[in-house]
């Protein structure tokens, strides 16, 4: 039912007395709510952001461009934002979640911080990288998944003696923005100095079900590199276990070891497997989603939208909008990495999905 | 530290090159962080609402008005909404907060609907008024707070012989649509059959660490009414047995009493108790809160600005603005309801809390 | 199936051989599984404890002499403890959990002292007796129900000019005992200086979901005392509202108020109201339960026996005895204090529930 | 302090007037605390239990011959079980845990039953055994680890050609028994038919931080077998990256991924490395643990006594036991595997421990 004059909404025709009415109520700082239920009080949710997505062969100069232009340390983080086109307002790529490409070229650094907003990276291409995340030192090697809690101190660099190195930034800054909670803070040493040895998080969770005896109570995971051999190796061992799911083939979300939560309790991160020539059903959900192709080749359907995406390749579901996804190769397994903002969704218990169930349950492209 | 010529802020100076790379990167939906980088990354949270007081005695006349104008079957819900001057363009009162005047006349019902949004109500005046959620009947007496848990099914009635009775709505309507998860469906039978005896939460709930052998495992609290007779008392016992929060007063907080966490997972609702001449010490908190006067005089300074309230008198406090209270009698308790977004604030890990430490712990008024 | 013959089942026939190897076993430490196994591997539970009632009259004159014969600080605590005939060597009244009846006289005090062991007690009769809890001082009125943690001091006394107060104590000395857990410690200065108000945390906590703004994260219940005044008023404000339990009639959990969860992590405590005529239906469950007559006069059937019990009766349900209760009086309400052990028990997944389905609900009386 | 003359402990002397009052209580099925308040009140826990090493060569034989004396579907299970020398009448091999050797020699299987108490193996030789736990088939190979959680239908068998396969079981039977909550039931089929892919749940579950798409709400792990190769190897990872325990060396706590917590409620489960020529430091705490040598040779100091062991040998550690671990080689790892009840212990808030800070930190070796 989503008929506006049915009982139970607001359907209060306007009358010359009603305007004169309504001015008395502005200068109270008030207003009619009837005038405005049926707009803030929807029959199902309505994203306000486009599905949208970002070609890296086309971004890829303009980031390596951005290293000729600024330093590290004059940009405070040297990053090509992605806007999406009807949440620029808010910095957003979609729904309240900002990314961007950073770039470090070979010897550089950028200046220790930390805010209360969380961020993440996803490493697109490049060696020699590295972040410290609260004293562990972290390298970074391509499609590797690393967090950067909420109110950690975090500073990278590139100690690779040439080249460039590229990563993915993902952060709630539009929605700590919102929220209006978002502090900032400068480190006054520039950089940290990284104590014991490199990716020891990393080195110390290891296999599933098997923790090390670590008293831990913050509210994130303390494992804070997820390498990218590793969650293949483990999507390919799913794959030989059981069937995929009709929506997302076969899929593994990024959790907190010690809780089986999700990483941070902002953003929340999975990597997905297309077998050869699977296209998954469509369905629908809320909670907004960015997508980084780590492998392979293949389309997905978004709104009734076909994108065509390739490796590092990323791409956005808002909120609701019927998505799916087909792998475009006969031979090869695709792989999408994504983050989304599902744990705030999930805890608040907004969290709705519905399969699309028209025809075969594939949306009928429309452009 | 609030210094944007700071290593670690962004401090790019605009050059012509610069200019022509972002027209550039606008084209392929991205942009410069440097350029937005200060503006999202604020030192300190920052409100985009403005402490504001609406006058009860002013409003009055107009939710009267109101009752003459239009039906609460062709309004849906007959309501003189409160709209935060800064916040008008997504109908919140303060932060994502939605709150409004609800006028019932004798003799009137409102058709029965649900959505995702969690709706309270606090009850100004008149007597007669009842609501009904997913089937309990609950009578509606001054003051008493009422919970409509988001997905309940809810209509509400007055069945006095004559006279209208007023109440508080308090929903988190802009939250969830700028979370893109709000739904809405209309009953189909207009209005819902009672069951079971009235009010038979709030007599299975009645002290404090003494529950009812219920199975429940939903996410709100299964208690739906609290009458103020029961609150009030419950202060004057707090009263005698404790010293006053140095920022509060006298402070209780309205609870699940099954898990003793927030009576909703979006919005939760507190009552407080300032004693004959009590002034409270400011401080500031993420989270926005609108109060509501349920009894005595007084004031408070919300950034710098002072509000005198009487009873029924609403007014809101912004995320982050150094507030504090003061009973304006010497003889007199003044009680303060208030309901806010700190279970999202909290459980997502964004509350923070911060003394002002000016001069003796009061700001200096400056409007 | 209860039958031992069945595959599945040890069924091993003794041979001589077998009678050779089982002496080999032995000198090893070790044995055949097969000899136990059946005896170990129960089709249902069974208790090693009798049903047992104390009748308070005949105990009482002994209680009494007690304060002739010993005096506290000789005792440690001057205490008749309630011995079930088939528990005596763990020093049980039920299952693992203790139960005594402690006397002090006008002007008397306990010394001070604390142990890994909880207690809880259900006053029975006198004036003028309190204690110290943590600091915390409650006076101890007629029925009301007190906890003493694990872990915290505590101290006794009567501070009445005249007479004798007689408590029921509750402890889990015996399962702590059984879990080699169990500590002991004697305060250097034989009785604690109490803080503050009396009654404190039961003048903090008195409404159902109405919190004070105390950041407590220790394993029990920060309110120390349920008076029952409290607790009978809101049993009979629940009698109002809903239907009885079939087998407890209206009963009430005593609860952790900032949780919702049991008083303490190891013993668990309810009231229970029988109204006039009322006779509840027979079911059985695991965990133990010593109940104490608060008010009336009835009868329970307890494994087919009979038990007749008037105020401050104690009498004991071992684990899944079928058991049933009765109001024995037309006109007068019955209510039945009770503690056990079920918070280890469903804590560790143990519980288990069956009606009693012969016949129409209720046992027949075999004793 | 351990004085039992001291103000706070029972310290009453007996007279023949004492006798005649124990007498009379006695009657009424009562007794005087003050007679064995200093029995069930220790300064400390005091361990039921012997420290016990089981020789598994001179164990072996007897296991074989148990294949020679009677048949699974006869023995139920054909075990022979670990008997701690003073816990041998409630069947245990330390504490409340019982444990045994079960062979399953090729071809033989043993039937399907399921029951309250919940199991654990640790497989000590032989290939082609084989369990099946409510459907999911697992191999079991040399040292690998499987959960057979309370209430899940299970049953064992051997597919190889030749051979003997013998497994360590550890069951909380006692406890359980203790508790009278146990159960018992026989699967109707013999043998439970196998669904889907063997070891399904160790394919789904391999990289710490990565889970499926699982709804699972059971108190257990859905991973059932921890394959010790991949324990290993983590073992090895974290001896990189981390210091090692001082009581433990590197040690890896086996757990439910989904919840970081211990692998069933009522028995827990660890693995540890001690590297070459490592010696820990001495410590006791609550809780009762069995360990198997999963590789190696060394000694353990327990209670003063030590015990020397090597691969395959079994001991245990009683509650509250001064212990210590020392590696006997100066060039290979030792790992012990180990089974305990410190999720009952925790959960209930029993947990002590506390350093040797004798000496050196090592006990003196006393036998």
């Amino acid at each position: 039912m989503t008929d506006d004059t049915v009982l139970g909404r607001a359907r209060v025709e306007d009358r010359p007395e009603l305007q004169e009415y309504y001015a008395k109520l502005e200068e109270l700082s008030a207003g009619a709510l009837w005038t405005v239920a049926n707009d803030i009080e929807p029959w199902e949710p309505k994203s306000k952001s486009t599905p949208t997505l970002w070609n890296y062969e086309a971004l890829r100069p303009l980031v390596l461009q951005a290293a000729e232009l600024v330093t590290p340390q004059d940009a405070g983080r040297r990053v090509v934002w992605l806007a999406n086109p009807s949440r620029r307002e808010v910095s957003a790529a979609v729904g309240w979640l900002y990314s961007g490409l950073q770039i470090m070229l070979a010897g550089e650094w950028a200046p220790a911080h930390r805010h209360a907003a969380a961020a993440l990276r996803f490493i697109i291409e490049g060696e020699g990288a590295y972040t410290v995340v609260d004293g562990e030192r972290a390298t970074l090697g391509a499609k590797d998944f690393v967090i950067t809690p909420s109110g950690t101190w975090h500073d990278h660099g590139n100690e690779a003696k040439s080249g460039a190195a590229i990563w993915q930034d993902g952060l709630d800054i539009p929605f700590v923005n919102a929220m209006e909670a978002n502090t900032y803070e400068v480190h006054g040493d520039g950089r940290q100095t990284a104590e014991g040895e490199s990716n020891r998080s990393t080195a110390s969770y290891t296999a599933a079900g098997l923790l090390p005896d670590t008293r831990w109570d913050r509210r994130y995971s303390p494992l804070l590199k997820y390498p990218f051999e590793r969650s293949y190796e483990a999507l390919g061992s799913l794959a030989e276990a059981q069937a995929p799911s009709p929506y997302d083939g076969y899929v593994l979300r990024f959790t907190n070891p010690t809780t089986g939560g999700h990483v941070m309790p902002t953003m929340g991160a999975q990597i997905q497997l297309l077998t050869p020539d699977e296209a998954t059903q469509a369905h629908r959900h809320t909670g907004s989603v960015m997508y980084t192709v780590a492998k392979g080749e293949g389309h997905s359907v978004i709104g009734g939208k076909r994108f065509d995406w390739k490796e590092n390749d990323i791409f956005c579901v808002p909120s609701w909008e019927v998505h799916e996804h087909a792998n475009g190769s006969a031979s090869e397994d695709a792989v999408l990495f994504s983050f989304n903002d599902l744990p705030v969704i999930e805890s608040l218990g907004l969290y709705l999905e519905r399969p699309f169930e028209d025809g075969d349950g594939h949306q009928e492209v429309t452009s």
